[in-house]
């Protein structure tokens, strides 16, 4: 990991762009480092992102948390993958033609990319856990569900996790999410216009974890209130946050 | 209103019981006196629920709130309905008979209690806002959700209100709750093994309110978690605390 530029925001939070081999990357730091670690998930393209990202990292450090984040496969200026673009055309067209879109496309769309991107964020974690300004556990918040499921499952690193619940999710995630045990704060955004409801309340169903809590709220895709922000914020410092003299959750 | 009994609880909380003409009532008011209040439903027994209310009257009254209670009608001590006890008989048949409860055993079970309930706790409230120790705005938190929807729809004084997913609910309930229009913040145990979960999505969904949040967690009945709870008191915190000086929210 390699870091690009470094400037601070007048709330005193740390801004570090990196690279980690080919990939882009940010890292937010808060004043009381060491902190533990938070990973903003996003749904591809950090600059198009970003003002929506550093809201997050502010509030998370606000919170007591660091905070980072990397470019997607396929995203930002990295190279495009011809499956997915081939996948995204067909999704347009199936919902151009207003019908219900194939499992098989959204496999396509999904599928490659949380194969991809799974073991780049672990690597992120890698080059991130050794820092000083850092401290375990770590959480996961947001972005492509599949990739958050994917991680929730196979990094055990993370201890506990934020998702927003969003279409074309595969049926593998679905079979993924039995298999999710830390605990999960699940936020719907109740009248998203591009969101199968149902779908997501089976997803909820569906995961393991013996702690999961689902925040719906009225609006639509965009319009997350800023009191869920705000709990789910809570949620993270109910099992993230430590005495870091003694180990021991607050 | 008569006052009966006082004492003060450890926390400095003032419980004092009370009647209303022939309904046995409590009131609970913090040390912050004067204080916003929030009337606290329950499934009726006050005597048996004590310890529950009590409890949620001291987190009230920690976040600022005054918080009473009343007797519900053919409970406790109150006179039994004929109607109420053969719809109870007839509701325990059903269950027992393992199928699916008629929507006409539902509506004599609930829609009388609803009818004669709802004029008491306005009542309550006419006694209860003139003294010097309570100040508006008012919540209603729990309880039978029917009586919950009803005051929301026909109480003006009441402004926000934390509702309990519970099973049994009248079609009435679902057309009274498209008319709802105060802020609403729903609790809902997933695994609520006598509850209908899809009927409490529905009756989420009905709410015509713009304001509306679902909490649904993992667990049983009585397994609300003390997040949930937490949760709770701060969207009353949002929505009925006032700065008592300019009385403009905070």
């Amino acid at each position: 990991m390699r870091f690009t530029s470094e400037q601070r925001l007048d709330d005193g939070v740390l801004e570090r762009e990196f690279t980690l081999g080919e990939i882009p990357g940010i890292l937010w730091t808060p004043t009381s480092a060491p902190a533990p670690l938070v990973l903003l998930g996003h749904p591809g393209g950090l600059h198009r992102m970003y003002p929506r990202l550093v809201a997050r990292a502010r509030h998370s450090a606000a919170e007591g948390f660091a905070t980072a984040t990397i470019e997607l496969p396929g995203s930002g200026g990295r190279p495009r993958s011809a499956i997915a673009e081939q996948a995204r055309a067909d999704l347009r067209r199936a919902l151009e033609a207003g019908g219900p879109v194939d499992d098989e496309i959204v496999d396509r769309l999904i599928l490659p990319l949380v194969d991809e991107a799974v073991p780049e964020w672990q690597a992120a974690l890698d080059a991130l856990l050794p820092l000083p300004e850092i401290s375990g556990p770590v959480g996961y918040s947001g972005g492509v569900i599949s990739i958050g499921v994917r991680l929730a499952v196979t990094e055990p690193r993370i201890a506990a996790a934020v998702l927003f619940a969003g279409s074309f999710v595969p049926r593998t995630t679905f079979q993924e999410a039995r298999q999710v045990t830390i605990p999960l704060h699940v936020l719907l955004q109740w009248d998203d216009e591009g969101n199968d409801r149902q779908s997501a309340l089976d997803l909820f169903d569906a995961f393991g974890s013996a702690e999961k809590t689902l925040h719906a709220n009225t609006g639509g895709h965009t319009g997350v209130p800023q009191h869920a922000g705000d709990a789910a914020a809570r949620f993270f410092t109910r099992h993230l946050a430590q005495d870091q003299t003694t180990g021991t959750p607050i």
